[in-house]
């Protein structure tokens, strides 16, 4: 059951398309704001509550991941989205980091990932880093599942 | 740089599809003909060299490696081909595995991916699993795109 | 204080014995059918909880572990079951999976290993793979010891 | 804001000066008496909560913990304590153990480390391990920090 | 095929079983006498090479492999040397640690294992760490099984 | 036997220091700039090899390198270089990384760290990692030691 792309998600990627490029020209300002864009993209517009929790004390890491891991590297279009998400949730599983493994999973289904395909990546596990890894895995999922059919529709963002 | 999908290959997916789809009525020369399809598909129509040796000293490893992992989980058709194989790049190169890595990222050339999505797999690995492995895992990729470019077309096998 | 194979456990070994052993002659339902008796055998004659709540949401997870994990490579005969489940709770402690060690602690303990050895498997944790994985497998045993002394003797199954 | 060495530890690193430093001479007695003054001089005076509860069921791995991963490898003097503390910090942090990081990241506080000094490691492991561990390990300090802002001057040791 | 228990080896277990078994008593030097005799019972009378390399640049190192990891862990009576040594097999097999896998299987062999037993230590990898972790170790036993059927009969230890 | 710091590395430490701040103003040029004098600091002012070699095939890994992980991880000023490059060589042992912990330990060594200090890591590596993981470590710290016995002082860079 796919999470189809929501208005406030596409108006985010136009936002993420019309910034520049270039990045020997990118202040670190620039990569802030590309990186909450991506934020907002893949979290249904809504800010991620664990990197907002991140600045009060750890504000280096909040501006590291906002600036570096999303405005930098989340951000680049040689790969679409899909596949990105697709390949982090992969890899959160394989390592048995099954927090972000859910949250990365969440931001795939706000994408139109289908769960279906989620649970193709959790079954290409037990292939990769054994069965204990994918069976965690699946129960992180089945968890994330049944959260958001328990909300509301507009609640379907991290935490 | 892709490497267009070749005639044997395409053949060999043809194959796959023509297989029957469900598993409780599957034997195990079923799986294994389906297996052996998948690696055809995936090594431009020639055998996996690791595998066939493994038949002689460890042969319930082959089986399981052609049976479970390939005929099983590698021929399942809720994932396209080009997402599973990029998915399997970044666990590997995630997990450290730069042997394995190389492998399924010559198997997802073979498929049409590009060098380039490729290079974005490991610069995904800096957020990821960190730096020292996505340095490793750019350095197999550089081997295995100089060998490909030195053997002639027929060649771009495994090994 | 180790705990004596139990009656039921015994007839599930013996079931297991009575299967054929040719994998390539073997069908989907055989190997399931091998699987559970395995799971019978480890787990006091109980079904596996874990395993129940996979055949919901990750049919293919379920059957692969039941099938492959359990039904080909747990009922293989070439290694005896204490051994299998001491070498698999020294993977588990090495990895960090505690809560897997735990589960397959217990499966030792069904087929009569003792505490005295399992405490072995977690000194030897210290020279594998360090000081905190074994500290945290010895939490992890400590609990299971607890749990099953509070339990009445027909409750020794896994959750 | 960091934890200004107190009297009892210092008197406990005085008593570590004056244990003999042979290690061919030394008993076991010898070098679990000196373990339990390195954990005297890292947990403000207070025996280790967690060792203390090994002891009951795990003899060994406490006798192993206290002779030789404190009395043996914690005492020795060719790494100052500051050091060896933020290197096991970052050790923990990054291979994703972050109830050790928190004690350890303790100990360090109470050796006189700041609060920014260990921001920095985790900050240092966004690079060595990947963005999951280093916001793991922020969190995992988090807690650490409010903890000991709530405690007691005195109440400053591990659990 | 397995190598059987050679008379120097032997001759070791005995004088093993005859130190004392009092951990408190112990002195460093009764631990390295324990150890020493440890290595001689699984390499066949030989002292171990990466062992006597390191006690030039590393003697802290050299010794407490002797002195603890040896001399006090892998020299307790509570389990028995072939399940302790499958076990280690199949940690470093799960761990990726081909080298030290070798080199324990080699140790297992000295001890009656047979090859047979560590190729199913081999498939259990398959299902708690993955099909690639499987396959190194697999290739790591092939080297070693061809370099003992090379080597004449009194030459059969580590490296 | 420590590496006195060398006056080119003096003056990139200076040049390093005379850098802005703030991060908020920096442009991705002042970052790259800033990474190159962390590398030329660290790698007794040649570049690094590795680095030159990313920039050709994966230039947004070595930009990414250079202006992110040097440029604002590494030329923090909150921590002293010595710690960092130490807390760094730990990591990389307990990973079992030992080619990137070969390269951060010559660059301690270019900072003044003692060759016994980086012993003093190792030994701590059989706690937090075992015993596999602190061997391979040594064994890679006693390269690093005869290669820079045997090079000429001015060649005392990486590679």
């Amino acid at each position: 059951m796919a999470s189809p792309l929501r208005p406030r998600a596409a108006a985010a990627l136009l936002l993420l398309a019309a910034l520049p490029q270039s990045a020997e020209a990118r202040s670190a300002d620039e990569r802030h704001r590309r990186g909450d864009a991506v934020v907002r993209d893949l979290n249904n517009g809504a800010p991620q509550p664990v990197l907002e929790r991140l600045r009060q004390e750890f504000p280096f890491l909040a501006d590291a991941t906002r600036g570096y891991a999303l405005g930098e590297v989340w951000s680049r279009p040689g790969l679409d989205s899909r596949t990105r998400q697709l390949a982090a949730v992969a890899v959160f599983a394989a390592l048995g980091e099954t927090a972000y493994m859910k949250i990365h999973a969440g931001y795939a289904l706000n994408l139109g990932v289908s769960e279906d395909e989620l649970k193709e990546i959790v079954y290409l596990t037990t292939v990769t880093a054994g069965f204990p890894r994918a069976i965690s895995a699946s129960l992180a999922l089945s968890e994330l599942f049944a959260e958001r059919r328990a909300a509301p529709d507009d609640r379907l963002s991290a935490r």
